[in-house]
């Protein structure tokens, strides 16, 4: 099923496994889409920037995107295709969707400064990928360094009739959500599913500012799915008091390059892939980061037995 | 009494009060000085950039750092001197340390690059403000795009003796913490006060990495001194305790540009300063904003009463 | 007399000069007033990038733009009032029109990005100085990173009625003088003097895309002054060979961070100066540098027996 | 034959030839590399910035250094293989080398800052694609935004033996020539081949600070082809005399961005591709730029002939 603007709930930002020489490892791929859809996403989004995507090769790219997309079930595929090149992108985004996927997810290069370079870009990325392709604009200016207004989501949005869903991770960011809606309320703005990155660190006021889901690489997606669920049921308190037990943990893992690691280390312990390994150039992960980590996870547990992995740590307390 | 490199506790970072009409409020200058010597701070950043230090003109900078230095009795005030020349840095490092700031604080020009760049300006910078003045490195490539790697931060202190205090707020930096205090471990490294900025966001382990306190501008810094307290007395359960239930409303702070705004606003709910204006260029609070940060505010105060600035949202729990 | 959109001609980016120990040289001052007198430029812009202003403090700052507009008798002096905030640029702005600068000349803060954050710091920084200040918008995005398109061009001069010039220094530039020449044609934009800078880089053809004259610090002013009177006369092979004869030398002026080394070197030479010092921090010239001028010196002086300096180089032809 | 330290002389940097819809045309390929051989050229460097190589897929990418090296002949072909990953890289120098290249460039990814960033990268870079593929590191800070130092160079130079080559396009960059060929006199620096590139604005100086030779796509290689040969044999006067007589067009030619579209249309007046169709995001050429560089090329051809493409222009002098 392609993805549309009615989009919601939680979308997991999926690593990419690598055995510990660094070859794909397709067996936990398998095992990564079947975590994610017990924890109870509604979809992955693979070859993301914490899906190492650059570093893999135009074949190992495909590989990866098609082996999530075979094995997603009712899982929706989102394939990020952002690439130096339209001829790339295209090619990417033809073979995922011809695997199955729901739709792809396309980041700006970090050269665009001015308005019109960022509106033009997209124009051309849509006409490379084709205008029957689902595709999500990624905005997160931290890393990509490209600063996108209200209003040029607007145009690119009103511009390009296949793009249905934005991924939310400016930093600042609330106010643009207030922004954006505010411009669907004036009728200036068509309807757009709007879910939220930035490593979830605001996702507990993003939804209370008419976010539609989650879109992040937290190790515990049934956080944010139940933060997301909670928040959508108008149960403010309950949202909070579970986004604010998790949130020292989430706050680790949103550590610039050093977050992956992070990431790959709990879902490992927690069983969904087999090696932490990562690609080169990569951040390790110190011995005082695991014990700072499974610390925090002691101190999740009490509130979300989920994340008791360690049983002597909770024992602890 | 100068600033050394034994310096150790809670520095508050200061803002600059302004009257509504953007005139300096030396008054409330006052009342902020107060209000950081009774939640228990060893001493006060001013200048900086939360101090909208780039928007006053050099007789205000002097104005701003006299009247701060004349009010600290026991706290230290340390003065934000960055500046794109050193004329005017050297300028306001004389007339501050003759008012009787403890020390001066220099951050690099956004230009910078290269490592010897790095340690060539800084050893210029001393040569502006001479020998005598003690000085602490600002590290904060997320603001200023300056990355200082460990090793040039020791050349940095080596090069200049009165150097006494890093002012530590890389992100990730936890590791560069660990980096350095392993260079005074093997002799490579004379003293050095480290304490963290950053919004305060990673202090809980920044304390067990070795830091020596907090300089930071949290609205709440009787959280920052406890924190800092509690790790340096070993009560890593109780630290962390404390940290988390602040951690919420830290990280709304942290929030780049925005996070200003809040800090005013809480600050002037406080009483310590009569207004919350901002000189321009400025990001404002929204009606929306406001109402999160009191939903914050009676959060915290459910764990930390010092929070409780609004008896009907406590009573709505 | 003030400046307004119709100014035209060569207006040279004067250095600031300082004696050896780096203190300023206010006869220096004189002597260039008077050397871009004699070489027959209409105006001066002092206290820009090359001017070294950051490098001064607030009192220096006044006493360099003071010096320069009481010399200037006939020459406008325009008086770079860049600054990181409004307070300074306001202060400098009112203190150089008492002493009867013509013009102020803004250029942007590096961090500015997106088109609405262009613009509405343009918009700030007339209300900082006042609407009875005219002034002069720099749009270099080589030096200062900021991406102007003609569109943000116009906005700002239609939303600043005392908006009367363009320093223009984008590269490539000259579609963009191209563009707005056609905005008002077709009536969007008033009228706007645009005055090219770059190092002169393109002088040639700016001129023929509709350019009203020079703006930069070339150390033959005269060679600015005859291109920009030929080309407005018509006689385009005379401009470009004037202009050719001299481009070596133009072009090895136009090395980022070295050029003013360079520019100072050939102004001592001349007679213009009395020391080539730079403030720190400042790149010098190396003797091979030193060298390679002279030589190129010695080559334009074939053509243009202005630049014949050196008796036994031209001997040696 | 593999490239090696001992290269001396020119290297052209050869664009992509597309047909007007955007595929890549074989024969213009073909054509290409006899124009170079005719002009005398020594390598040609394909698949770099101007060759528009990131708007090529994997599989493209591969056919394009494949022909390219195919009709080489004598000619040294040098494939740029920079890639947001280093399985892509590897694949790609793996493929060319195969197929016959004499070694493979190398440039830094933007978000390079500090010395050990730089010098880690380039370590992973030889490991990736082994150590018996010589390879030419890319210094062009100004597009690439990230700044080595000479000791920096160095550094890569001594830990990796197959570098063998530096592409020398900083800017300013003399001072940098001179002092990498001072750590070789003083034995820090084991020979290392420099080629310049930055479109050639300072070949005429750089060669006699000890550059080997020219890489760069000026669209008359005949004429870097002679400077470097004119320098080499000592004849001073006579390098800089054909130098400054093409300046004016080199110095057109190196517009950024623009700059490939004037090069695509003077090698296409040339006959030596068959259309200047670049693929998007692409600058275009206007009427006005069009008839500029015909007048340039009028201008330059009353020193040299071989620019005489437009009969009626030079008769019009």
């Amino acid at each position: 099923m392609k993805l549309t603007a009615a989009a919601k709930g939680t979308f997991a930002i999926a690593p990419t496994p690598f055995h510990d020489d660094g070859r794909i490892d397709e067996a936990s791929i398998d095992r990564l889409v079947d975590f994610y859809a017990e924890a109870g996403c509604d979809g992955i989004t693979v070859l993301g920037i914490m899906g190492e995507a650059p570093k893999l090769d135009a074949a190992e790219s495909e590989q990866v995107a098609v082996r999530f997309a075979k094995r997603a079930k009712n899982l929706q595929i989102i394939v990020g295709v952002s690439a130096p090149g339209f001829a790339t992108m295209r090619s990417l985004a033809l073979k995922s969707m011809d695997a199955g996927a729901a739709g792809v997810m396309i980041a700006p290069p970090p050269s665009l400064r001015t308005d019109d370079q960022i509106t033009g870009y997209f124009k051309q990325a849509q006409e490379a990928i084709g205008t029957d392709i689902p595709w999500v604009l990624q905005d997160y200016p931290l890393t990509l360094s490209v600063q996108f207004t209200p209003a040029v989501i607007r145009k690119i949005v009103m511009d390009s009739p296949s793009c249905v869903m934005l991924k939310h991770e400016d930093w600042p960011g609330l106010e643009k959500i207030s922004g954006l809606r505010g411009f669907q309320k004036d009728g200036s703005l068509r309807p757009l599913s709007i879910l939220c990155g930035n490593g979830g660190l605001f996702l507990d006021f993003e939804m209370e500012r008419g976010a539609d889901g989650a879109m992040t690489g937290y190790a515990f997606p049934e956080m944010l799915v139940d933060v997301v669920k909670l928040s959508q049921a108008g149960k403010r308190d309950a949202a909070h008091d579970l986004f604010d037990a998790h949130l020292p943990l989430v706050r680790y893992e949103q550590q610039p390059g050093a977050g992956l690691a992070v990431r790959k280390y709990v879902l490992q312990k927690r069983g969904a892939i087999a090696s932490s390994a990562q690609r080169k150039p990569a951040s390790g992960i110190s011995g005082a980061a695991k014990a700072e980590v499974d610390y925090l996870l002691s101190r999740v547990a009490r509130y979300d037995a989920r994340a008791n992995l360690q049983p002597r740590a909770t024992a602890a307390e």
